[in-house]
């Protein structure tokens, strides 16, 4: 597919990531004015809101679906609905669009630079996977030894938790080092301290578009799903090797859970559809795939000290999944959860076979034991003041299809005063 | 503390549930009408939406907070507001009310047995804890042998992991048998079929009336704290024994979590307070309590076979708890993230220290080694057919605390031609 031509020249460049192709949902305001949920397209921001209101671009003749700061209600209305307002923003942003449509947008537009971003949709609930197979390969090794690296389990399940979803925020807001419980090795017993191996894992979510109380089959959960963003699961290692036996990770995933600002749609997706990888093992049927489930998204995640340059941790791709979303949240509906629009599923941690592709400092510095180079420095996790930002955008013939940045800042733990409680023993 | 008097005479019965001491909060309906929040007192239900909109009991003098099928809003309010209300109420039902109170009860307020019960408030989200030593130690000792029943951190940390809240229901709801991914010892390979070791978990569940977005300390997470249910965690141990490592029960407890339709406040619950056990490891000091943080409740549970009678599976108590809730809500604000209004923690599954006083079947018969004698037959784990019910009442001196039976009748799983994929290989 070649770049579709915009009148708004800045979306026609080879550089943006908001080209025609991708019409990308968000939630914007401008100074004081109220949230509005717009779509992005080269340098400037469309007024969904304002266009519903005024009667110019309307998903449901009926009803005032973008009418808030989210975009769930349009969300709930379903493949059809989103598909031909699709259609019709792409005919009114086209190159050759009517004067009329010039007109609408250019009255219900804002420079992009103006805004602020915030939280694109309400998040139902959260869910993270563990679906990434070099990963897994990896973090088990670390843990159990190369021949126990995946769970028994691995090659038959997306495996996943339910993660929380309160936790979860825009890009750019800043993240505070959690306190937590941990357990030094060399410490009889645990200490109540400030996270001292804080993490990134690169991810991408999916989010539920239209929801279910019954089983769905792997072509019906790719149906549910609206669009994808990107997101970085912050995570406190120390604080997990101590409380995740035997129920799994808890408060270590409970500080913040980062999404980038643009919601990008299965539709701009599309084309760059590819394949998941072979099985080793014959999955069950309930989830087989008919079509290719994942998508070629080249990813990167970099690291900024303080008042320092910014170093490429790592570079890796979407294509990377052992398992898709469809089938995770095909997996999501056996036992009979109802699953419901704004429901937020995590891919897991994207890594790639070599260490250059490794997606979290837990497995780029090997557990801490293997420091790893950035401009002016090292890093085994994180440090105060570092900004990690996932960046990822698919590359079309002369256009690219991108997420914005997710981006966040690590700010210092709260000063033990602050806390209501004593922290020592 | 004596029985409380109340002029509606069924609220003065050393039987009752619902004397002028428990005025527990819930949503019914009555026939094709709305849902609207109420107050049990005796066998009849005050209509607290009818009141607030007539002016005649206010909790907010500014905004109708109880307008609505959910009693969320009014949790908001506070503690002070909690008091204030509840106070009034029962200025108005109390024996020797003025007739303006009764008459305005007497036209607000009808026949339980006429009215449908509901969700009494919208889940937020949803976590169950871990936090019972006898269970932790019974089924520890199933997987792990005795020497390693507990494992290392759970004398020192109330170990939870996050749910899924749209999977939890008001008592009566049928709860369908679940299907699954799921592995037999003697096979190579998982399949999928329908769970054979359907169990329950006895627990009682806190509601967080209040939320916080920073770190609270044990006696700031009592006051978030609004009133308790009774809650019943349906567990498919076949697909948890699959599926659990290395990130935890996922689908094993997706199917749902029946609550009891009556939220027993606090303030209900004051004289019936009683300290968590002396601790074998000293808690870090963020989670020491200043008063005593369960308690005393009575609970049962029953199973009753279709056409057949019940049968007392277990009777045990809620101080067996070896955690609060409030520990455990202070624990999970520890890395960051916010709590909300209607987050529902489950307290973990309550045994007592001898067989007869066991909360699962997976405890009760050993695995399913040990088969229980019922009514009309025995059972390892539930049956298609069967009512489960929980039931609880603190016992004050003539009078009982109660919450209303959280009960469910398990179906059979979807026939596998209901389902939308093959289900075998």
């Amino acid at each position: 597919m070649p770049l579709l031509r915009s009148w708004i020249e800045t979306a026609n460049s080879a550089e943006t990531e908001f080209p025609l192709n991708n019409l990308p949902y968000g939630v914007f305001s401008v100074g004081d004015g109220d949230l509005r949920c717009g779509v992005a397209i080269g340098d400037r921001i469309v007024d969904a809101t304002g266009l519903e209101a005024a009667g110019l671009l309307r998903a449901d003749p009926d009803a005032d679906v973008l009418d808030a700061p989210f975009w769930n209600d349009f969300m709930e209305l379903g493949t059809t609905v989103w598909a031909s307002y699709r259609a019709a923003l792409t005919e009114m942003l086209a190159e050759g669009a009517s004067e009329d449509a010039q007109d609408a947008i250019t009255t219900y537009s804002v420079p992009m630079a103006d805004a602020t971003l915030h939280m694109p949709f309400r998040v139902a609930e959260y869910t993270d996977f563990y679906a990434g197979r070099h990963h897994a390969t990896n973090v088990g090794t670390m843990f159990r030894g190369a021949e126990n690296a995946l769970p028994p389990n691995w090659l038959h399940i997306p495996i996943g938790y339910n993660g929380r979803a309160s936790s979860v925020v825009v890009s750019g807001t800043e993240v505070r080092r959690p306190w937590g419980q941990l357990k030094s090795p060399d410490h009889e017993v645990p200490a109540f301290l400030p996270c001292r191996r804080f993490d990134i894992e690169l991810e991408m979510g999916a989010i539920v578009g239209t929801g279910s109380d019954r089983p769905v089959s792997v072509d019906e959960a790719e149906d549910m799903i609206f669009g994808y963003v990107l997101l970085n699961d912050w995570s406190a290692r120390d604080i997990q090797a101590w409380e995740y036996q035997p129920l799994g990770p808890f408060q270590a995933k409970a500080t913040a859970t980062s999404i980038s600002p643009w919601i990008v749609t299965k539709a701009a997706l599309e084309p760059f559809r590819t394949s998941t990888p072979e099985r080793e093992k014959e999955l069950l049927p309930y989830l087989t795939e008919n079509k290719p489930g994942l998508y070629d998204i080249p990813l990167s995640v970099t690291i900024q000290p303080e008042n320092g340059s910014e170093t490429v941790l790592a570079q890796t791709n979407y294509s990377e999944m052992y398992y898709s979303s469809a089938q995770q949240l095909a997996h999501h509906t056996t036992a009979g959860s109802p699953m419901n629009a704004g429901d937020l599923l995590g891919s897991g941690t994207i890594s790639g076979p070599t260490k250059p592709e490794r997606g979290s400092l837990l497995e780029l510095s090997w557990g801490g034991k293997e420091p790893i180079e950035i401009e002016g420095g090292t890093r085994t996790f994180i440090e105060d003041g570092d900004t990690l930002t996932l960046k990822g955008a698919a590359q079309g013939d002369g256009f690219r299809v991108g997420f914005g940045d997710c981006t966040g800042k690590v700010i210092p733990a709260l000063d033990a005063s602050d806390l209501p409680y004593k922290t020592e023993r």
